[in-house]
């Protein structure tokens, strides 16, 4: 869910080529309509090696949800925002790095695990699963500095998963408003989604009250 | 965005049965997996009669787009909700009917025109603009109500296009989540994205300072 190129090394061997190739496929024309041969061509790599890889298409999109998991998972991990002190500040500064994230057309900042989920969530069990995995493990990752947060306002910290998973909601849903638009209002439409989701999140904890647990 | 079946006649002509085939096979596989062919066996019409109602797979594209956004607006617009006295009631009461509709699998609740553009964006510019107008219809059908709340409230009312669009937003993304589970599981996580919405709402508002305008 995070812009491509910054966060990746350049991949070397041929699996690496077709994971990458697939992110930009994917999010550029969806899973769907993304053949293998599209595939090899844009990695640069036979179909032979493909399918040493991959054992079918579907395989390939099961792996892309992990690769793209693994990868944004691992940017996030390191970022910033982990280093402020009080735990509403770390989940406040998790939406501005999402907001500060998003920029240029949907395809350099849409999620390839949501946007394969909209089409092969029925066709595909093991796809579904792959990106339901995906999905989840982003919001597990915030779960505990929201609870943390909760507890420091004097809210339930049984609300945390809710809230994590909620995050997630409106970050998917600001990436359709975005491809609703030409690409250059893309950005900013799907900024004011996630800026509603940091309001949401302020009115909830109440600033009036920081400091005060 | 509705449940299929309650809300639209049953389609009569060849030109109604594709546009209903249309809903059901984007809702279940997405709308590149889906062709012409399987266009014409779920419609029960012929390849002739297809071309001769529409150019192009992509003609349906857009013409389902449309087709979508009349009867879904066309069962809002008739909604119950609208008799309220108080605006915020009434914006209230358009969010606990779009929780009431989610129940079933994905393929029941999930939107026809959020489900192309993920796929087909930038592929298609007639579809992306199709789907644009469908979803923005839905957001200005509740930019009135939320208005006039918003002055009620003592809340700038040029607020209203925003949040009329933050209510689409979190309603595409509550049915990527929804998707991302088992069928059994998937009504749940889409109606608490939308109770999260509500009480976004609720907090921007303030209860306690509702009757006092």
């Amino acid at each position: 869910m995070i812009p491509n190129r910054p966060f990746r090394q350049p991949s070397q061997g041929a699996r690496g080529k077709l994971l990458e190739a697939g992110v930009r496929l994917v999010r550029e024309q969806g899973f769907s309509a993304t053949s293998v041969d599209q595939l090899c061509a844009a990695a640069g790599v036979t179909k032979g090696a493909f399918f040493h890889h991959f054992a079918s298409k579907e395989a390939l999109g099961v792996a892309l949800a992990g690769y793209w998991s693994d990868s944004t998972g691992g940017f996030f991990a390191e970022a910033p925002y982990h280093h402020h002190a009080r735990a509403l500040d770390r989940v406040l500064g998790y939406l501005d790095l999402r907001i500060a994230l998003i920029g240029g057309a949907p395809e350099q900042f849409s999620c390839v695990a949501g946007t394969m989920l909209q089409e092969s969530f029925r066709t595909s069990a093991a796809i579904r699963r792959a990106c339901e995995t995906s999905i989840m493990s982003n919001a597990s990752a915030l779960e505990a500095d929201i609870a943390e947060a909760l507890a420091d306002h004097g809210l339930p910290a049984a609300m945390a998963p809710g809230l994590a998973r909620h995050i997630q909601t409106v970050i998917q849903g600001a990436f359709i408003l975005a491809k609703s638009q030409e690409p250059d209002e893309s950005a900013a439409m799907a900024r004011e989604a996630i800026g509603h989701l940091r309001r949401y999140f302020e009115l909830l904890f109440g600033p009036a009250t920081q400091g005060e647990a």
